[in-house]
């Protein structure tokens, strides 16, 4: 079976195990008032809306990788990083006043909704704040996921501190991409740092060491697993960048031209800045962070991008990442059954169509 | 010893692990960034601001009423919960708009003032970010604070579990305290549950029984700390609110109207409301919630809620719900090195001048 297939059968199953938890936690919120019952109902909703699940899936593969085999505790354990995932998402969408996430509205614009229907206009900022606290209570609530699980107590805590290390990551990562986007002058280097902490270590290798700790992995497969996750993680936000501006909405599920919009500082901006000639590079000052960005200036900015190498460039760079993903893999002493969904996952990146 | 020169005495030695830990986080930002060192070292000074600490020395005598004895560690692993309430209080700064926190700038109006500094005027909502960000990663720290501690799995386990439930239970009360802000007809049952939520189980069971989770306690003792905090927590929550409106700034750390100013929804206000004629029933609406509340308009209203006794009644409460939670100790089994403490804190609820 490949990659694809085995990811969206596992998808399936992570959406039970999601299910299943948040309607246990719509129950809890009920009992203590009609308020926090609908808090919970939201997040329910907003946990169960459509999603790759390559996090938790990854949780499962890292556990299978380093030979664990309770599948049925491994899939509860989970939808903890989905939930952590799920906290994220809505406070970045609080902080970068998105409307819609995952084809609905945002968080907080579903709270704007409710609260103007409940208590009249003008409540925009309590939405914000609704949904402040929103990500605070889903993030509490991947500790219990974790906590409701047959793993033992070592296991259990070992799972809890990593998780925390990741959360904490995570935010420095979000932090350096917000001042990224406000600097004119990000770095190469910068842009690295960025993805090492958002993509390759949130994403990819965060995961895989989740299932590692509750497989009960010895240190040279918890390296093996690093080895492999940093430079795919790498690659796949690489290949991110190139999806969020020559993609289709369609298959991003947002605007092609938002990462522009937004200022994202990304390889092929930081290279097509580097190696256009000075109108070139005026074009793109005046087009990246430009929220009134037009069609003309998006289209020819894409081929900027393209003229100065910077997509090639990019790709190249995407591709040898994985390549030394895959390479590291292959030397490994890990599992069969988790080895061959990594190698296959590493192979969908080199193959991708973009 | 009296209660507060015990609360004292811990205070100073919460402090220290508090910078000792957050030295360390400082030293781990700084590596991965300038930005990120700069973001830790924010949240050192803001964590080592001065703070009653009454959480993280509850954590201390809920372990020692429970018969632990090791205070190096219960020490080391209490900070978590001060770490959480930094957490909360700058994201309730941010959602409140708050300007100022313990005497000093709110989170994220020093990001203001840095951001401002760095990159030009202009960036208030990147500053907010960054301070949503801030809370997420101190949030996250708590975490590493109780793993670095000599505990066994076990209980690490069910600390963070606990921790977690807290967290979501906090969040619940912030949500309800805010829509309850909102509504004009906000019941004292509704009130009930806020103080339930964010004082009697955040401020004094949760710490209780962190602390018990450490020292292993069993099911009789974890039930009889509750039975003590609850009453306990509610009184305490009673005097804040009466200390919110009567007290004085300089005791407070906050301007005396802001209470009435913000429209918060206490027992003086419900029972000012449903004791009052019209006349003054049409004061209060106008006075609760105003952010124009004149000095006159405060007094007028004050005047009232001793009128009407909702200062008595709440009083009365107060008083009634802290002689429930030391009668319940009294007939404990709790260990006397934890007990005098909780004896004494109960007794100066008691006897807390207003």
């Amino acid at each position: 079976m490949d990659f694809k297939k085995i990811l969206e059968a596992y998808q399936k199953k992570v959406d039970k195990e999601i299910s299943a938890f948040m309607s246990k936690k719509e129950k809890e919120g009920k009992q203590i008032s009609e308020e926090c019952g609908e808090m919970a109902r939201l997040l329910k909703e907003f946990a169960e809306r459509p999603g790759k699940r390559i996090r938790p899936v990854l949780v499962v593969f890292g556990y299978k990788a380093c030979g664990g085999e309770n599948e049925k505790e491994i899939l509860k354990a989970s939808i903890a990083i989905e939930l952590i995932h799920a906290y994220l998402l809505i406070h970045d969408d609080v902080m970068d006043k998105s409307e819609t996430r995952r084809g609905q509205p945002a968080f907080h614009k579903e709270y704007e909704e409710i609260y103007s229907k409940k208590y009249g206009k003008g409540k925009e900022w309590n939405a914000i704040s609704a949904s402040v606290i929103a990500g605070d209570i889903i993030e509490a609530f991947a500790a219990q996921a974790i906590a409701e699980t047959e793993f033992d107590s070592e296991k259990k805590s070992g799972f809890m501190t990593k998780l925390n290390e990741i959360n904490a990551n995570t935010g420095y990562g979000q932090l350096l991409d917000m001042e990224l986007e406000i600097k004119k002058d990000a770095s190469e280097e910068n842009v690295e740092l960025v993805h090492l902490l958002k993509t390759a270590k949130y994403t990819i290798e965060g995961p895989l060491l989740l299932g590692a700790i509750l497989a009960g992995a010895n240190k040279k497969q918890v390296k093996e697993l690093s080895n492999y996750a940093i430079p795919v993680g790498k690659a796949f936000q690489m290949q991110d960048d190139i999806l969020g501006v020559f993609g289709s909405e369609e298959k991003t599920g947002k605007p092609v031209d938002s990462d522009l919009k937004e200022g994202k500082k990304t390889h092929l901006v930081i290279k097509a800045m580097e190696n256009g000639n000075k109108e070139e590079q005026e074009i793109l000052l005046a087009a990246i962070g430009n929220p009134e960005l037009t069609k003309e200036e998006f289209e020819k900015t894409k081929e900027i991008i393209k003229k100065t190498k910077a997509l090639d460039y990019t790709k190249e760079k995407a591709k040898t990442y994985a390549q030394e993903g895959m390479k590291s893999l292959k030397k490994s002493s890990l599992n069969i059954k988790g080895r061959e969904f990594l190698e296959g996952m590493a192979r969908y990146i080199l193959e991708r169509e973009l």
